[in-house]
């Protein structure tokens, strides 16, 4: 299933509208190449709509907002929405200013996400209107574990319920959820979060799988969520002993580009609940 | 030739002013750096013009564009033509959105460009007012080939006689053409597609060798395609098994740092036209 | 002393906000985190000051600054000089245009920088009003030798004295002075200069190394300062003759991740004066 998936957006090539942070956009951009799919940034009010309209899938990352992008993210969300283009919503430090969390909050209002993505935290801000956001990192105490882990299954389900909207939430453990089902995901590496951005290239991959599978929305997060993992696993088994972050970073890319379907497969540690 | 063009940017190490997009500008700084350049990036209109006037070149690139740096790209353009400083425009997306071919038309008729370098969907977009760009790739139905080859060659300096600007059109086989000659170039790689930016990049490099090349611009622009392709060639041999498109992106760069005159001089293939 | 510094950066993992240029802004973001803190970046007034006071320290880099970040800079500044953070300037390109100029010149006025970080360029023209800064690097006939050693020194003190912040004053030879003293430090390699942002990398590490140290504001800058250029130097030591300036500043950024307390301790190369 996961392989279908994969090679889906091989053959589709499906074309990717970001409108995203400038921090991390080099490796959305390359990410999402790498995957098979092809990005286009444009965040200018005057064109974002119309670039949506020549675009398979759009994604909304809220990382380094301001007044101007915000107007964009929404003509551009309207007009997606409009196409039938699935919406993939990253809420980047919502929790961590009044900005984020009620940009994030009536970016959901205004539109319709096909999925949400974000640690426990961002997630939790959006839902809750909690304020413990810690940076764009989760909190400890707000991680999903093995401990707590029917709790937070049941937590996804019940926002996606509440929201329309499947409900990826990652860390240590990526929870993908819809309103009945919930993948339970083991892949990746905890050094992952020593690189800048691995949550906003798993966002634009995100994008690319589910426009390329539109039949089957939460199987394709779920896919892209493994792949993103396992690539992290992949990429760490070539790193040498003196290498550190920087090369990790591009060691992932690497990896995405170079897993096929079968790789993926058998790869992806996961279990439904 | 093409080894004294290399010589001269190595040994001029011309100062760049670049108002380019968010995606890829560290890899244009870092090329420009590779090449021997020294790169400024400036976009806000109170200082385009000023940071203009103490550099040698200027590139524009409107990927990402917006309301407040097309401003800045018109006050630095028109500085630059002031100066006699060479200009340099790289059409990203033009055809995609309104906004992008209204402004690379705009740019056109109120600057006047040395060289404008895009794949041949932005150039057409940019001519005819064609609107068939996808995203910022040449569709494969407008790409250069050997069947068409003749054909495009013509087109290429009909586009420069009209336009007074050498046309750069990129792809598998890149045309630098002026009204009377064409550098038919058949150096790179197919995968250098699937990196983010390479043509931005080889913008950056081609305004360095413009810059440090005066008297010879198409010699020297055609040097700047040539290195740009063989260094993605050079980056490919020392790629691992495991490594894809975000390594690569690195190797290119490296290579371009490495390649001397001499290396330049032999593995570049071209004919003229 | 330097490995105390490492280890309290280690240990109280500072978040650091960073209102920076959007160049280098993903190497500023990764070698944060390679040195065992955090950063979040967040340029609009809206949130600007909200972001600071969750955060430990603020890096201000006005590099690419336009209208609408100065406003942030300010209102951010002036949060963190509230809440006691510390506060870090890198005045990118002074000198080059009147804007930078103007604006490093006013950000000194209305806050108060525990540190101040640039070329020699850069803080002459802060200092001095100075123009004779060549884009973003220092001119040659500006650079701290072993022959004006002694002047430069006194003219760090000098400047520390008149601002009121450690100067840090980078390049070949790097001085990092308070008022009284100054250590003069020759780690690093002079290829860092072929890179983009290796300036904005330290910047964003020595504001992690203040937030964690506020005790010893002196001391914990130098210790970054020599960090920077222990992993030029070990970051070197690992290059392949193929590779150049694109995977030497991921080597460093690596190096940055890999070194320990007492691998700084017994590599950082400096003086006191």
């Amino acid at each position: 299933m996961f392989q279908e998936c994969l090679e889906n957006v091989r053959t589709k090539a499906p074309l990717i509208h970001c409108i995203t942070n400038y921090v991390t956009v080099n490796d959305v951009a390359n990410v999402i190449l790498a995957c098979g799919g092809a990005p286009i940034m444009a965040d200018d009010q005057e064109e974002a709509a119309e670039i949506t309209s020549i675009c398979g899938g759009l994604t909304i990352n809220i990382g380094t907002l301001n007044t101007r992008t915000i107007r964009s993210m929404l003509s551009a969300g309207q007009k997606a929405r409009e196409l039938g283009h699935p919406i993939l919503l990253d809420p980047v430090g919502a929790g961590a200013s009044h900005l984020r969390t009620q940009t994030a909050v009536s970016l959901m209002e205004e539109l319709h996400f096909q999925v949400i993505r974000g640690n426990v935290s961002e997630l939790r801000a959006l839902m809750l209107g909690s304020t413990t956001t810690r940076g764009v990192e989760a909190a400890a105490a707000d991680a999903v574990t093995e401990q707590n882990l029917n709790d937070m299954v049941a937590l996804a389900k019940a926002w996606s319920k509440a929201s329309g909207s499947i409900i990826a939430m990652t860390g240590a453990i990526d929870l993908v959820a819809d309103a009945q089902r919930c993948f339970v995901i083991r892949n990746g590496r905890p050094e992952m979060g020593r690189i800048t951005g691995t949550g906003c290239q798993l966002s634009g991959l995100m994008t690319a799988y589910i426009t390329a599978n539109p039949d089957r929305l939460l199987e394709a997060s779920a896919a892209a969520v493994c792949l993103m993992g396992l690539a992290g696993e992949t990429g760490w088994r070539h790193l040498a002993p003196y290498e550190g972050n920087a090369t990790y970073r591009n060691r992932i890319i690497d990896a995405v580009c170079r897993i096929d379907g079968a790789e993926l497969e058998s790869g992806a540690r996961y279990e439904i609940r």
